[in-house]
């Protein structure tokens, strides 16, 4: 049975997911809500292995073997970390979730967005999300701030436009109500004093 | 463009299909058809580093979680080998492919055979399967041809009841007309001559 929390963070490469995923989770554990941080793709052994698969630049999967790699991850995550820590009561904050493939894979790989929906749905029966942010850098900011990050994955050496595109599609979630906007382009600080305010809403 | 036939031998474990596949390669190069054999899961790079996972013991993916790598495998494994090879006018005669998944993850592990049907048809499309054969031998005479056979895989180690239903799914596709039945209780020779003559039709 859930007894506690499952909340996504989402957001373009390069703005700041993963440093709010780790703020949010500290100021709920010093206020006392026992809370875990997990990311995607990984988090658990299998969905481990297939990250590496995923990332790893010998391999070259197109959109479809990647929706089921990802989705496959996914639950695996899901049996192995998400529901036993929601199970044990854990407030969960997730580094990138389903709305990931779809702006990824539907948005910005061009496959059936219905489709990559029902994936998404099957994947994750019967858990429920409760509350999903949306982390919004505009992808030049975003960009800008991962400087000459790392390029050695595959990933990492997609397009310009292929992130406009992805952009485009996690607006469109916010725009349906699927997910919450966060206005990211002021200080890391303000970014996360603005989640953890959404957050106390719903706990 | 597909210019060669793109055959699938599909049946339960010990059925024989493996030597099967390779009798029919055989006698189609023999008779001037230039013939590949294949296999599912595997065949290409990556689907060969998913079929590592899948048959894993340490890993435990859920049904729904192997239907993803089973499936993004044979995506890998189209666009590597089989594509190229109906390309180039070969024969590709494959061991196992979609009818194993809804057969083995819808019938055997219980996954709604409409989404395996879907996921099935996204994945391949928009290859088309020219002729598949289900090579027919009951559950309990395929049991002891394997004998004492390997046990050290997960696949393996799973209950009859769990290949029966395995068999009836096999059965409902030739009912259905997805699969042609090759009644295999007899000798090897007898059923490859079975399955030359239903492949002759077709070339």
């Amino acid at each position: 049975m859930k007894n506690g929390k499952f909340i996504v963070i989402e957001g373009g490469d390069g703005a700041g997911k993963s440093s709010q995923c780790r703020l949010l989770a500290e100021r709920l554990i010093n206020s006392g809500t026992d809370a875990i941080v997990t990311r995607e793709p990984g988090g658990a052994p299998l969905a481990e292995a297939l990250r590496s698969l995923i990332l790893d630049p010998k391999y070259s999967p197109d959109a479809v073997a990647e929706l089921y790699l990802y989705s496959a991850a996914r639950r695996d995550h899901m049996n192995a970390v998400i529901i036993p820590a929601l199970n044990a009561g854990k407030t969960v904050v997730c580094d990138r979730f389903i709305y990931s493939t779809v702006a990824y894979q539907g948005y910005g790989r061009g496959l059936d967005i219905d489709f990559v929906r029902e994936v998404n749905a099957k994947t994750i029966a019967p858990l429920a999300v409760d509350l999903a942010l949306f982390v919004d850098v505009p992808p030049a900011v975003a960009f800008e701030r991962k400087g000459g990050a790392d390029k050695t994955d595959r990933l990492e050496s997609e397009q310009a436009d292929f992130y406009e595109r992805i952009y485009q599609g996690f607006n469109a979630m916010c725009e349906s109500g699927e997910l919450l906007r966060i206005d990211a382009s002021g200080k890391k600080e303000e970014t996360a004093e603005k989640i953890y305010a959404a957050v106390k809403r719903i706990l």
